[in-house]
């Protein structure tokens, strides 16, 4: 019981850290965005996709968790785009308090996206608001159609669903439909896409969404 | 600081009684294998190739670890092996207390071999003993060769490594040789197959591997 309890207390206490985040987002322009998925259902090449595609037009920067290594930093990082590194050192997530202090080694007046990719984990990343204006969840089409009814916390908690891996729907027994609606039924106002990051289909769809969002600095 | 104490309690008590549960399972003479996975790597798939394989020779049950729904527990039940369900509700991987519990809906006199499919989380279940006699740790070929250096727990925690979908690999960019000598880097010991449940490759050696155990009844 004791334990329910500081639970709550931590959760109350990062949500309380995450309202301070938001809000110094919204003060800066900034548009953040938490990149939650399973491990391996290709955040970082998102990334790196969304830099090919965007740089030079809009100010993008990246927090990168991770359990262990700077794998994905140092892959972020060829793009010339700023990366603060956050390793959890096993832990299974992350948390508004380590967004924070990411954030003070970063120059928000020069930002206008912030991308905050999470820990490859599809279930504890869900409950822990980081202050962002928007979770994005990458599923990749390998992991079958089940996923959103398997782990709907997460997928109720994001505002858009990212179904990647399209290029492998020939070689994979996943219904791409039955995955959609599946999702839908957890959660009917996701905003959904469909990309590869090997072939680039569906990626000026998601670029374009990421243009359309309003990045006006006050 | 209290809550370092506190998840260091709850490990404690954890370990405790996994203790126990593994006694009991040496006792009984049943082998408990710990199936761990990323979402969607394809633990289900797996046992139900073990399943058709080694059904009438291998006498086997299934405990089924889920965040929500009973949709692996129906699937494994179609090749009428007992299966018994635990809902974490939210809950991000199982604990020896849960396995204790469902022990007792098993005839463990009835039993050789029982797998434990935990919830999908290449993070949680590192942590958590539940007296299994090994984890096996699924990886798909689609998540990359990456994965065991970026999740460094899971892959130390486990004995066998089961690489799959490998039909996969003419169509992702994983350099299978890199993902066995990252495993292997992190876990020299580490038992490794590489299997398909699509073309059934690899199955044969993986179940003459469960054959081979000792399951002689005490």
């Amino acid at each position: 019981m004791s334990i329910i309890t500081i639970e709550r207390k931590v959760l109350e206490k990062n949500d309380e850290i995450a309202q301070r985040n938001r809000s110094l987002f919204r003060n800066r322009g900034v548009l953040a965005l938490n990149l939650v998925s399973s491990p391996g259902a290709g955040k970082t090449s998102l990334l790196e996709k969304t830099f090919q595609e965007l740089k030079g037009s809009i100010k993008m920067a990246v927090i990168e968790g991770d359990v262990q290594t700077d794998l994905d930093a140092k892959r972020v990082a060829n793009y010339g785009v700023p990366v603060i590194q956050i390793v959890t050192m096993g832990g299974c997530h992350l948390e508004a308090k380590l967004i924070e202090d990411a954030l003070q080694k970063l120059d928000l007046s020069n930002l206008e996206l912030l991308f905050i990719e999470n820990v490859g984990n599809l279930v504890c990343p869900a409950n822990y608001d980081l202050g962002e204006a928007a979770k994005v969840v990458v599923v990749s089409i390998t992991e079958g159609e089940d996923k959103p009814l398997k782990y709907p916390g997460m997928f109720r908690n994001s505002s858009v669903l990212v179904i990647n891996k399209i290029d492998l729907a020939p070689y994979v027994n996943c219904d791409l439909k039955a995955l959609r609606n599946n999702a839908l039924q957890i959660n009917p106002a996701l905003r959904i896409f469909e990309t590869s990051c090997y072939t680039g289909d569906g990626i000026q769809e998601w670029c374009k969404w990421l243009r359309d969002r309003d990045f006006a600095k006050p």
